[in-house]
């Protein structure tokens, strides 16, 4: 059975988790460390704990428990006091005040949630996302960069974390024995690159055996990747985690219904177009496919289609 | 296996349910639902929920789970937003949420919290206490009867639920297959009467076939049982549970230590001594024991010795 360990945080991370589910493989997930927005952001502030959101989401992605076990962790206060906290998050914060440490938290919530493989933050430090933009200004907090207060502020520059971040002691292990990493997709500057800015991470999945396979977006994000091609998100990659080092980067070459992307174009977010990609060097091979959901989201998938893309280079 | 139920609601119950636990009996714990102080209160004002804290004692007490699940069960956030809110109430409130109703909810926490026996609510109906004064002055809410404003207010004069509930249906079988029902210790007025108030709990009672045993409070309350004496309890007991209803009464005869019969004094709060009780009528027979403990509070126990003299009653 082989070992799929996805890196990433969110939204992103939890579409290819739910979609590996119930494959016949052993699953991992890397979980970036920044957030601070919304129901995390104020439990960090007031309670000092790690950020319970994204690690939550990718518990619940792999959770085996009945589905109101799910719900629970899902749920959301929506008024009085407790209003906009999600029950998971006071969950994994309560556990990490009682047990003392992140780690035990997450250890009891996956017990709980009846984890099928290994939700990891990919650090055990409290750390915080900076960026400097092209003009020079500096944004401190991944919210304040994940949303941006200006709509037209500059492009991002650089991100790095605040203070320096060591790599969880468990990532080695995981990566020593992985078969493929999946990198992304999410968003790239707030869910993927925080994972590589942790010290150790990126000499860690070039070490590793696995290939290495990034699936890009299929949507630019306002303040994040605007104007952002195929080609870009490549560079940003080779950028942060090292050239040569993606075996495979995965591109949607579906275009969703115009009817989504003019809803998306509102929220300042273009299609990603594949199609003009420069031919792939070195090792990297480029795979294209209709891995595209359009329900009511541009979203990846359908889970079955997308699994049979990772397996088939799992088993590569 | 004798089936041992308790009736009653707060710290009393867990204290005799805790006693009880790993003795070989099957236990069930009634609890009173009219709750409506602290977190609970919070809880049912904001969310329209039924009272959690009571259930969730005694969710802990008979819980075979890790110490860390009761640990977050009891945690108490003590700063921030969710200041005096205990966890395994926002567990309860939220589950009733996701499941609709507080019965499947309890169901959840009882697998979550692997409990050995069964909690069952006296109601499920969504009820308030009020109290009338000897002077005639009415007080609505459970707190402001437990924690009087006016520290001279007339003594209590009644009780009752608004709006009338009904019993919850379980009750039933459970009184019906009991060998002893454990009635108290706990705040007379505010823990054990309560349940008796509820359409039909007074009647299953006395129509069960268990032998009922009544454990008097060890010390008085401020503003609901001033200069109660022993006897004023049964009589008490008599008006709103019925008469020629108990089998038994357990009254400590151990008079705690002056240095902690102090500090409960500035709290208005004084030792029920037995010795003056007139002989016993009807079936009603007394039991004197030595049933306390003077560690730090004063509570019955040391719980193998509550055990013990509860368990000869459920085998007799």
């Amino acid at each position: 059975m082989e070992n799929i360990v996805t890196v990433g945080g969110g939204t992103g991370s939890f579409t290819v988790l739910s979609a590996l589910k119930g494959q016949p493989a052993r699953l991992t997930a890397i979980i970036s460390m920044s957030d601070d927005g919304g129901s995390t952001g104020i439990l960090r502030d007031q309670y000092g704990v790690l950020p319970p959101g994204d690690v939550r989401r990718a518990l619940v992605a792999l959770s085996e428990s009945s589905d109101v076990m799910r719900d629970l962790f899902n749920y959301r206060f929506n008024e009085g006091g407790l209003k906009g906290h999600s029950f998971g998050n006071l969950f994994i914060a309560a556990l990490e005040k009682v047990t003392g440490n992140f780690s035990s938290a997450l250890q009891e919530a996956s017990n709980i949630l009846n984890i099928e493989g290994e939700v990891a933050p990919v650090t055990l430090d409290d750390v915080r996302l900076s960026a400097r933009l092209r003009d020079g200004k500096i944004v401190r907090g991944e919210t304040n960069i994940d949303i941006p207060r200006d709509p037209k502020r500059a492009p991002i520059k650089e991100i790095w974390l605040e203070p320096d971040a060591r790599i969880n002691p468990s990532l080695k292990r995981i990566f020593h024995s992985a078969d493929l990493i999946v990198i992304g997709p999410g968003d790239l500057y707030t869910s993927i690159i925080p994972n590589f800015l942790v010290k150790g991470v990126k000499e860690e999945i070039r070490r590793s055996p696995a290939k290495k396979v990034f699936i890009c977006n299929l949507m630019t994000k306002r303040g994040e990747t605007d104007n952002f091609t195929a080609y870009d998100f490549l560079k940003t990659m080779d950028k942060y985690l090292g050239k040569n080092v993606l075996d495979y980067a995965i591109f949607n070459n579906k275009r969703p219904p115009e009817r989504l992307l003019r809803r998306y174009r509102k929220e300042g977010a273009e299609f990603i177009d594949p199609s003009g990609l420069p031919p792939a060097s070195g090792k990297l091979k480029y795979i294209f496919a209709d891995v595209i959901d359009t329900d009511k989201f541009v979203r990846h998938g359908p889970p079955r289609k997308l699994a049979k893309v990772l397996m088939g280079l799992a088993k590569k």
